[in-house]
């Protein structure tokens, strides 16, 4: 086994750190973040850092990048108060990985990608058309990490749109199904296998294998 | 496509939101975490919350759920000012699932799942043995999410213990060699497969793949 000391990671190439450190984590979900700014321009950008913060209400954090640089998707949030996470399928990950390229503000990434604009009919949201699970926010709070300046933002669901038949009789979505992606380090992507479903943990016995689908 | 609305998410049944808004966020990262009290007496919890904030110094964040109940994972951070997250490979998610049931505090989880204890020899911090890859963090800072009462709480890695063989020459991690679980909802886990990896992108060409292992 290999142990790397605090002393040692600081003392590492940046880019062999970056990549070590951005990889420690595990697997990430990968979404693209959607916003507009007030001229209704589109912005999308590359997160996986999204993370569920509570069920009711229903509550998303997304951690920016320290604003040293203007952040697009972060302004945008501040002019309209909302922004969508859209899952990305495996179809549609060239297109994905491409908005992390910086773009100047006046080119948008749907129109570098080809990927589509969708409208919300209720807020000043846009999705991007081929994502099957989209998720509409609306800020909520936001708390800036000491150590590095990092955001972490809250936004709260305002509108939840994916395929009703990934949805079982007890809500949990298959997610596997709609072939979505995660990420492991900046750039390495992956599709998933079913291991097992179990049931609720117990202190008086082990849990046991149910079903993927509840009668869905 | 099914659209919720955020009164028709609220107006849910409870279990039914739990499990859908848990499952929204997409395939989150598997770790226990694990803690010791004062009289180095152990705690597991099973997180799936973790986020990388930054590289340089390394730091991780996680979320705790809203101290209405004794957290004893929290209460031991504080206490010690150390914890650990160690990753889940697919041969010990039963035992790792069980960790989340609530047990007691004088029960320690390793005794009940039969996982071993492995101390580090510099910090007041406990790893499980059997997890392939271990992260020893010391507490930084930490946050309250006004909406819910949730924690964000966020550690510096000061140890990283690995095998040196899914290190890459540029510092990638192969995760997935080590048969590292991902998790959908409160109780899907997965394992996965190597969709593509990625080169940076740039705004005047379009990424290729590049290869999993660079010189490894």
């Amino acid at each position: 086994m290999k142990h790397f000391s605090l002393d040692e990671i600081s003392a590492l190439d940046k880019n062999f750190r970056r990549n070590l450190i951005n990889s420690i984590t595990g697997f990430k979900p990968l979404h693209l973040l959607a916003t507009q700014n007030q001229q209704g321009h589109s912005n999308l950008a590359l997160f996986s850092s999204a993370v569920h913060v509570g069920a009711d209400p229903p509550l998303v954090g997304v951690l920016f990048r320290p604003l040293t640089v203007p952040r697009h998707s972060y302004i945008n949030i501040h002019s309209t108060g909302y922004f969508s996470l859209n899952h990305i399928p495996s179809a549609i990950i060239q297109q994905a990985h491409q908005c992390s390229a910086p773009y100047p503000e006046e080119l948008s990434e749907f129109d570098v990608t080809g990927l589509h604009e969708e409208k919300s009919m209720a807020f000043p949201i846009v999705y991007v058309k081929e994502s099957p699970v989209k998720m509409g926010l609306q800020w909520v709070e936001e708390y800036t990490v000491q150590a590095n300046g990092t955001i972490f933002m809250v936004g709260k669901i305002v509108e939840l749109i994916l395929p009703e038949q990934v949805v079982g009789s007890d809500g949990f979505v298959d997610l596997e199904q709609l072939h979505l992606v995660t990420v492991s380090g900046l750039d390495g992507y992956h599709t998933t296998r079913k291991l097992t479903r179990l049931q609720y943990a117990k202190t008086d016995r082990s849990s046991h294998v149910i079903p993927w689908q509840h009668g869905a």
